[in-house]
């Protein structure tokens, strides 16, 4: 088989890491299988790197912390084609370009444009393993590279473009589970999971795999696995599920904390006023989730919508900063909540989901305060301090626990 | 005037030294200079980075080596590009491949064959400030280093294929002294120096300038200055000298300490024996210094050397091996010693030098252990006690606290 692994930053924090990320290289090179390694930066050397930019007043400059944020990930490469080599196996560190990785020409979030890997494929025809870069690309000359979730990208692309058999993405987790462990003690493992419900799950927080990999590898076709580059449990495989019957009515849930409500009330209707608000919040960086517009009544229309805390105030400013041409009669805002979210691909075909969901929250002492639904997905925004009641009660109502 | 300046480890040592040179930088532009620059690693990252590779036990892996170091410049070019930007000049950093620097397909100390630099003129053209990485290049899609004194041999290289009218060198001291000021109290400034003096004061140790850019310099006919990046100070010029009268018979003395001899006492005439001593010790990366053949006696030959203190352990060891070979009667070595010599360009047609040397150093008590001279230097192996003193009585004798 031939195998892409992806390491990110924890699993390569320290030569000692690195040592045993090069000892199970070697095992599934000595397995009789042909390897691919796409590497993050180590630790923290990334967040060092930007501090070094602060101390220059040089952070808005885009191309030029591409090139400096770039050098993360080929420190890892090198130390790691290193100690492959120590192992007996001949490896070799590929930066972005020398992997043929080209993006488009923007700087902080380029996507990947196209995957030449001549020299990459050279030196796995002779054997050897190639270790690669991940979330750097080159565009017209420049170094770029690819923003959040870039080296899952980078190696799901890689899989592609070599036309893997498996891609393996290690980190600190051991594989996707139907609820955080912190906070349900029930939470039980799967063993496969779908594009779509990993797709919702991820962007839903649940930090194992960035969206933007999930999306690349479904569209590709590239099989998935995710798990622990600190044991030898098994992972989660993401994979097309193949029937209907096939397919869970819920899969896992997934929650958010520190999330702010905000709402416009009594708005004119037939104004355009949602597109001037949203407009007005994204050109402030201001991240949007959950949408909820109410049913008009007087001719007046509510709209509330929830952003993170931390971005509360930038978003409460630039509300204010449209009473003029938006015209609302209040502005609310109420922050210290959690968002819930169940995502299962078999929904689609089960009514009742929703009512039971917010049954079992209900048992948790949770008011429902906001509630969207996509066909997968059903989240409710509710009070903070009632979350981990509500997950409990979740995850027990829709039997989670019983899943393997 | 277009002006290359390098900027070494310790001048960009920090966030604020770059914001130092990035000052710097602005002004010669200011004053109406077209400018590029090269730069080192920051301060002590290049130690850093091989602490890392000598955690995955990676340090003698070559090709990695090259690619893990390589990461020390490019990190300093993004921080100084994007500090000079801050100060509103347009720069862009350039790695060696990216800057067009070709080298002999080796590692760790390629020579530079070739420098495209289409993407520098480019720059350059428009105005831009070109940030180059120093100590790399490429070759054939390999990144390469250039071993030590590699970052001034890019800028004197960089300056000699832009045709600039003068390439500074910045460091932590303010020129080229007559002595080590820190031992002798009335070293004095030179405010110019030729290249020949330059490189025999390099390659004695006079840390200020690597001798392999000196070299590339005069060959390619580059001007040079040496000066301070902590100072406005005036350097010390290094250029062609004009005339003979120009030539000064004594420029400076320079010294090294930690030196020991070693001696093969009684070998037999006429049997290879010095090519087989010096390629063994070679092949052991022992750096011999002084080399003295005794007069024949009795058809036997004593031959003595030095090497630096921390090498002598591995001398003796490689010579002990080739007792068989060789058949030396003795082996003998002193350690403790001190190196002091004379450099001048004028000596060449001033006899008598050597013997007021002698005569200086006979004063401060030294005993000469060895002798070895070109044509435009005499250095003397003493006992390291007399240091001091044969330092202040040379540099005395020879009247070079009275030199400008």
């Amino acid at each position: 088989m031939l195998i892409v692994q992806k390491y990110g930053g924890t699993s390569v924090g320290s030569t000692e890491r690195i040592n045993a990320v090069a000892d199970r290289v070697v095992r599934t090179y000595a397995a009789g299988h042909s390897c691919a390694v796409v590497v993050s930066a180590m630790g923290h050397s990334t967040d060092e790197l930007l501090d070094l930019a602060k101390g220059v007043a040089g952070d808005s400059n885009s191309r030029e912390l591409d090139a400096l944020l770039a050098t993360g990930e080929q420190v890892t490469t090198a130390l790691l084609a290193m100690a492959i080599g120590v192992r007996g196996v001949r490896a070799m560190s590929f930066t972005g370009w020398q992997a043929g990785i080209a993006t488009e020409p923007m700087h902080g979030a380029a996507r990947i444009s196209e995957i030449s890997a001549a020299s990459v494929r050279e030196l796995l025809a002779q054997g050897g393993i190639p270790v690669i870069a991940g979330f750097q690309g080159i565009a017209n000359g420049h170094v770029t590279t690819l923003g959040r979730g870039g080296s899952d990208t980078t190696a799901v692309a890689m899989a592609s473009t070599l036309a893997a058999d498996l891609c393996e993405i290690y980190t600190d987790v051991d594989g996707v589970y139907t609820a955080d462990p912190r906070y349900v003690a029930n939470a039980r493992k799967l063993s496969v999971i779908s594009y779509e419900e990993m797709l919702e799950l991820a962007n839903l927080g649940s930090q194992v795999l960035h969206p933007r990999a999930v999306e690349t590898a479904k569209r590709q076709g590239v099989h998935l696995v995710v798990r622990s580059s600190f044991s030898d449990e098994e992972g989660t495989v993401i994979r097309t599920m193949g029937t209907m019957e096939e397919l869970r009515v819920v899969t896992g849930l997934a929650s958010e904390r520190e999330v702010a409500r905000i709402a416009l009330v009594g708005m004119p209707m037939g104004e355009h006023h949602l597109a001037a608000v949203f407009s007005a919040l994204a050109a402030q960086q201001v991240n949007v989730d959950v949408i909820v517009q109410s049913v008009v009544r007087d001719n007046e229309v509510d709209v509330s919508f929830t952003v993170q805390e931390a971005d509360v105030e930038r978003a409460i400013r630039t509300c204010e900063g449209l009473a003029q041409t938006v015209a609302y009669k209040q502005l609310l805002h109420e922050t210290g909540l959690s968002k819930i979210s169940i995502v299962g691909a078999g929904m689609i075909s089960n009514p009742g989901v929703a009512a039971q969901m917010f049954s079992a929250l209900e048992e948790a002492g949770a008011d429902v305060k906001m509630v969207s639904t996509s066909e997968i997905k059903v989240s409710c925004v509710i009070g903070g301090s009632h979350l981990k009641a509500a997950q409990e009660s979740v995850h027990r109502s829709f039997e989670l626990d019983a899943l393997t």
